[in-house]
Formats: structure tokens, C-alpha cells, sequence
């Protein structure tokens, strides 16, 4: 029996999308949805962190995911709260104690200004020391879990102009977020996972955005061994995808793909 | 007779991507093309500006048209020198005099932080002023370019994961940019449009990506009344393509499309 997933895409069309009307190839009369997209700020406690674009839903996991993907936040139980105001547009994480990058940002503003680039270092010393499970994926698999995720009613389908990442475990789809950037559904899928207490090892990730070098740190931090993708790779992607221990599949369409890194932890059962 | 480009598709495979070993659906060896990206630090006389991941094709003129775009450099007789250092990954903007950018954000380091967010309002208080101007589009004329731009050889082609911006006069398309982001092959066209004092108000511009605010608010600045896409469209980028006369022909493939603003400006010669 086919599973239902935990979390469905969210085709909430009368709150995520406007319908404009339009002009079609032959000038005649045509209206669609159009995605909304509106600025989500996200505060850690009193500090501003960032402004993302975003389509809105799930906003609290947006920003527990966010912090979690740049390791700002590790733990659930480091969460206090987690607060939306809708007509701000602001969410705010609070953190039982000081987070190191509150403490370091303080330092920082006091010597030269802003405290990204130190934050990214950090991040990537972080990945430098991860080693992803090996496990074995099935070609079979990876077939049936991209046509259930293509075929699944979504924004996608509905408006175009959005991508979508998808948790996997190994028999089915599970989570599926979409959003205007590939980063912001990736990072909604990561806050889900932290709300819920979900490990990674166990899991495969589906996006149908490209498999650069920021889909791949994330993925690696998420704890999760295998990436798949309907696009395609960059070459800063497989490098550190190969160091981390990532299978990744890309340019997945129909019954065919490409492995460019981690093949020996593909089965390849559908010759 | 077909006219060939001024600035065609850099497909330098040799410098621009890497050839990584892999393995298809059936298991068997591949080789592919895949895109290397690369850190590019902007500075603007001693101020650093952006860190932006590349393809490393143009720096300077990337870096001139993110300058261009956001508006912090207006006329190239502003510009005393671009410089690139290939060691460093930076290029280093030098103007005549002191920018209004440089002047505000000195202010600002003195009392709260970044200038990011005052960079963008007074972008958007600019772009509130803008009417385009108005003319008009045969249909004739997208199926055509888009036909020449979709067949001409390019890294797209070549390792998929990548955005093209094509700059077109009302005959051919002319200046064909590509970057691993949508942002970077239309600031590179802009930079291309700067350096070469080329006005916008008699040009098309076609890109790969979504017809988002950003892609609207470059396009407007630039003074181009047309925008092309295959993609789709968000609610804000229709909004404010609407308030600055910009015509939206999007999802156009083949002899398809959806145009969300600006249909009086069309002539539709295919019915």
C-alpha cells in the first residue's frame, strides 16, 4: 500500500498564490496563479539574522531550519520559543542561552562590522569534519520515489516558478516543501526534522533545484547519505559531496540519471 | 541573412568546467561537463561590497553590472578603473568621486551596522520613478529569437545547472551571459550595456530564470521594455512590472506563452 506523506505540498492556491489575468500565445483571455512571494525577517533572540523572500508557510520551521543549516542553532532542546508575527513578517527564535553567534557577532561588530563571512568559515570547518553513513540506495527506488514526488499534486504543478524538496525515507515520500528558493525548502524540510526530532541517516533527499556546493552542505548537515535532483551538478557541489561521504544523483528524469559521486552505494537493480 | 552574435555564449569548457567521471542509470562509466563556480569579491574603491558565487567569465563586467543594477554607479564616465585580481578572486571598482553608497554606509557603520537595507530602499524609491518606455513586440519576433537563442551552442547545452540572459534588439539576439545564478548573467549583461554605453529602451532581454522582483527591478533599471522567459512569474515581480510599464511574456515554449502585463504591447501576428 502507498504511504500518504506526514506533510503534503501545501496547495493552499486562495493564501500562497494570486490569480492574475493574462494574455495567452493567440492574445485571447487566460488567468493563472502567480505565487506570492513576501520577506520573512528572522531575529535569534534580539539580533536580526536575515530577510529571505519566501512564500510564506511554515515559517516558523523556515527559520528553526535556516538556523540549523548554518549550525547556528544544534539542538532542539537549545529552542526556548519560536514566534510568528504574520503582519510584521518576523520570526523570532529564542534560545535558552547565548548562541555562539550572537556571542562572536558582538565581538565582531565591535572590531570591523558584519559577522557573515566568519559565520560561513565556521560553517565549513564544520563540514570539513562530516562523514556521512554509507548505506545502499536501489536504482528501483530512486524510480518509484521521483515518479510518486512528480506526480503528486504541488505549487509546481500549479504555478511553475517554485522549487520543492522532498524527505524520503526508504520506502516512501514523507515531507515535501516548496518554496521560491531551493534553499528555503530545504531549510523548511531541516526545521521540520529538528521540530520533530527526525535523524537523517536513514533518508533521501529529492530537490528539484541544482546540486550546488550550499544544497550539498546543508544536505550533509541534515545528516542525510543520499541527493537526488532533476538538475544538474556544479563542480564545487561534487567536490565537497565527495569529501562529506554524499551519493548524489542528478539530472534525474524518467529512467534516467546521472551518479557522480558515492556509485558504489547505488544498487543498480533496473538494467 | 542571420546576424551573429556580438557577444556569443562563452563555452570555454576548458576553463569554465571541470570533466568529472560517473556512472549512468545502468552502472556503466560516463564522463560529463560539470560548471566550476567560483568566490568573487566586489570592492568599491576600499569598501567591500558582495561576495557572489560565479562561473568567473567577465568579472568586470559583473562587477560593474551589479554596481549598475543596484544603482550605486549610474554613467561609466563615474569609473576611473576596473581591475581584477585572478590570485584574489576580487575586483576592485574605483570611481572618480566618493558614491552616495560609500557616504551613506560610513554613516551607517557609525551608528547601526550593514547598509544593506538602505541600498535597497533607496533602489526601490528609484524604480517607483521609472516608466519604460512603451513600444511594440511582434510575436513573430519572440518565437524567432527564442528559437535562435534556444539552438545556439552554450553551457547550458553543454553542463545543464546554469541560467543564460540574452540581450536582443528588435532583429537579433546580440549579448548571450551566463552564470551558475539568474542574478549574475543579467548584471553581466548590464555591465556588457555600461561599458559599451548601449541604451536599453529599443531592446528585449530573455532569460532562463523566473520572472521574479529582482529579475523585474534589473530589467526596469536597465531601461529594456520587454522581458522574456521560459519560466514562470511571481505575484510581486507582475505587480511591480505593472507599475514601471514593463511587458512579461513568460512560460514561453515553443509557440506558447502567458503574458501577465503590458498586452497592449504586443501584436499578435501568429494567430
Amino acid at each position: 500500500m502507498v504511504k500518504s506523506y506526514l506533510v503534503p505540498p501545501n496547495i493552499d492556491l486562495k493564501n500562497l498564490a494570486n490569480e492574475v489575468g493574462g494574455f495567452n500565445e493567440f492574445g485571447e483571455k487566460v488567468s493563472t496563479n502567480v505565487i506570492l512571494e513576501k520577506p520573512i525577517t528572522v531575529f535569534l533572540n534580539d539580533l536580526e539574522i536575515i530577510t529571505s523572500m519566501t512564500i510564506g508557510d511554515y515559517p516558523e520551521l523556515l527559520a528553526l531550519g535556516f538556523l540549523f543549516n548554518q549550525r547556528i542553532i544544534k539542538k532542539k532542546n537549545e529552542v526556548r520559543s519560536v514566534e510568528f508575527d504574520s503582519d510584521l513578517g518576523v520570526v523570532v527564535v529564542r534560545t535558552y542561552e547565548d548562541t555562539n553567534y550572537e556571542i562572536n557577532s558582538r565581538k565582531k561588530i565591535r572590531t570591523s562590522g558584519c559577522a557573515v563571512g566568519t559565520v560561513f568559515e565556521d560553517l565549513m570547518d564544520e563540514v570539513d569534519q562530516l562523514k556521512l553513513k554509507t548505506t545502499s540506495l536501489p536504482v528501483s527506488l530512486v524510480y518509484s520515489l521521483s515518479k510518486r514526488i512528480n506526480t503528486t499534486p504541488s505549487l509546481y504543478l500549479e504555478t511553475g516558478a517554485i522549487h520543492g524538496t522532498v524527505l524520503c525515507d526508504f520506502k516512501d515520500p514523507l515531507v515535501y516543501m516548496e518554496d521560491v528558493g531551493r534553499h528555503n525548502a530545504v531549510d523548511k524540510v531541516a526545521g521540520w526534522m529538528l521540530d520533530n526530532k527526525v535523524v537523517g541517516s536513514d533518508k533521501i533527499l529529492y530537490t528539484t533545484g541544482r546540486l550546488t556546493s550550499e544544497m550539498v552542505i546543508k544536505t550533509a548537515v541534515m545528516g542525510i547519505p543520499f541527493l537526488l535532483s532533476r538538475s544538474g551538478f556544479t563542480a564545487w557541489g561534487v567536490e565537497l559531496a565527495e569529501s562529506v561521504g554524499l551519493t548524489m544523483i542528478g539530472r534525474l528524469r524518467g529512467h534516467r540519471f546521472i551518479c557522480l559521486t558515492g556509485a558504489d552505494n547505488i544498487i543498480f537493480d533496473e538494467k
